[in-house]
């Protein structure tokens, strides 16, 4: 017998820079965020998952579930990390909707942390290069700028995409950030300034790129007689999807073309019920202004080609607005926290109590994405009020 | 409505030197073995989950959900890293079981690896302190090997526990490990032998410590009916139980005794309607000769203190067989791994089919541990044939 499940609770800290702060400091932080707003007492909450990519690699900390939990307090519990790359934390929340669904916990605490700030900007390139297999094409030494840039490339020659349409993603996306107090970059920057910004993966320039970020975001997941009990039903996960994809570019018949996108939104789609037209707000996986026009595409909200002279601030064509939190090219991408962080933005929205309110918004997405776009999930969100 | 939930298949690599192997490499040996074992067809497999410790640390891959499932050629499956310290594995299987048993899934496959030997020992140690919690205790500069001969100093002190009780216990292990063909010592050593090895954390001596090890080993999980159906329901889950426990030293009210193990075994005894005594084989957490004699006192097969004084290879006072696989000291601890390689040998032990096995075993427990006992899991697994 399944019940659904609600997102009973957010929490985030600002996304930016914290040089001084711990992976579990951040993390606890965002936690107790997300319990005090969904006022599930902490006794109910069975599992916590820490979704985590490079803490390892870039700060030597492990073991996350267990520290966190004891600087939560928490007793008993079922207690670790997750790691799925850039979409380690949505993940995490997949597993704790599944164990919901099937009344096998009432609730699960899902944070995402990462610290990425401070250390060389080699040591970063290269922790982030641990998302590409090394069995096989690590040794080339591309990066994932170098991925992005090639699709970027192919993406203008296939489809006549032009260098301002990807630029105007950033535009976009920057102006959301200034309204939004989470976000790492609150200053808007022109076309021009984009194009210009020095070159970092031909075609790609430094505005296309999200910057590095620390920072942790947090959800409580819950079933419905828990959610209602605490007065915190108004957001339900209509669907919560996780496939595997392509983890080598070689396997990819055309990387303009996201397989993993293309089928988690296909089943994300049918279990809601609903369909790309449906959806009056979508949080991206911008890691790269291209991106966001490949995942716009694969998502079904406009044919492959046509995200390039569609990208606008408002609902436009398709009828959603894309990344209104700024995105990760604006709120920053903490990696192991985005799926988190994408998250917390929609369930404002749903609230709406937005900075960068949807006027009526009632059907979210999130689309989180992490390596070669191998691991990816899509979740919908919707307004029960 | 639940189902049993039922060990479907196991697999395991050599433990030992894989100097040429990668991580993913290992991974899917283990897993194919597993698959195959349990004649489960990959597509009802939903999930797969990689249990993991240093991978990121050690070899800098990450992402080996994704990465291991599409070198297994699996499709559309939720793909994920789960990490808990030493005890990721069966942390992982912890929340496959979960899955099944609720029905969420019908199958899951579990697979731990890791990489550790061909390192410096300096950055092997440094790597294993990613257990510890860097915001407090990690500054100490205190090592599992500190960690454990401080708790072998007072065992001593407190209960009268002798240098020879401890050092048996390497012995019986490493005598199991003799016939163990899936172990990385397959040499015999004297009680003589380990008291006169060298010092490493007074008063642990170098055989009272088990090896760094390279290897992986998995397990096919799977509700009863998909278990019927493929021939494989002869070893069923009659509890998987994990906990969080002090993440400090300092908040052990007594290091000689440990709340982690405490609690998931009484977890683990009332969900499966057992008792200690009721146990024919176990395979503890042995990663240092004195941790076998305080988990054996924890689980409850000897009041504590009185587990120096019975240490032996035979069934003894408590009735049960401890570590026949030769356990961590013999068998060797890849981190990752450990978990999934105590499952597949308690397997082995309820189909009658190991190379020490414990004659009519039908009931055995699994118990791993991660950091100072702060992740810790108990599985009680029952011959149902």
């Amino acid at each position: 017998m399944n019940t659904s499940v609600h997102i009973a609770g957010v929490g985030s800290t600002k996304f930016g820079f914290h040089p001084d702060r711990s992976l579990q400091s951040l993390a606890v932080e965002a936690a107790r965020a997300a319990s005090a707003d969904s006022n599930v007492p902490a006794n109910r909450i069975g599992c916590l998952f820490v979704g985590n990519f490079v803490g390892g690699i870039m700060t030597g900390q492990e073991l996350l579930g267990p520290i966190v939990a004891a600087d939560l307090g928490f007793e008993n519990v079922v207690a670790m990390k997750v790691e799925a790359a850039c979409a380690s934390s949505s993940a995490a929340v997949r597993i704790g909707h599944d164990l919901i669904r099937a009344q096998a916990e009432d609730a699960v605490l899902v944070v995402g942390v990462e610290r990425m700030t401070g250390a060389p900007r080699e040591a970063l390139t290269s922790a982030m290069t641990a998302a590409i297999d090394q069995d096989s094409e690590g040794h080339a030494g591309l990066t994932f700028p170098g991925f992005w840039g090639m699709i970027m490339a192919r993406h203008m020659h296939l489809y006549g995409t032009t260098r301002e349409q990807v630029a105007a993603v950033t535009v976009k996306n920057r102006q959301f950030g200034t309204r939004n107090p989470l976000a790492q970059f609150q200053k808007a920057v022109s076309l021009e300034e984009v194009i210009a910004s020095p070159p970092i993966a031909d075609p790609i320039r430094r505005f296309d790129c999200c910057p590095a970020t620390d920072g942790a975001a947090a959800v409580v997941l819950a079933g419905e007689a828990l959610a209602r009990q605490y007065g915190s039903p108004s957001v339900r996960v209509a669907a919560s999807v996780m496939v595997n994809g392509p983890v080598r570019i070689c396997d990819y018949r055309e990387i303009t073309v996201h397989d993993g996108t293309l089928n988690a939104a296909r089943q994300a789609y049918e279990r809601a019920g609903v369909g790309p037209r449906d959806i009056d707000v979508a949080e991206l996986h911008d890691c790269f202004s291209i991106a966001e026009i490949v995942d716009s595409e694969d998502l079904g909200f406009f044919k492959k080609g046509e995200g390039g002279p569609n990208v606008t601030p408002a609902a436009g064509k398709a009828g959603v607005v894309i990344n209104p939190s700024g995105g990760l090219l604006s709120k920053g991408h903490p990696t192991g926290a985005t799926g988190c962080g994408q998250i917390y933005e929609i369930a404002m929205q749903l609230r709406g109590r937005h900075p960068n309110q949807v006027p009526g918004a009632r059907l979210g997405l999130t689309h989180n994405g992490g390596g070669t776009a191998a691991a990816v999930t899509v979740h919908i969100l919707e307004a029960t009020r």
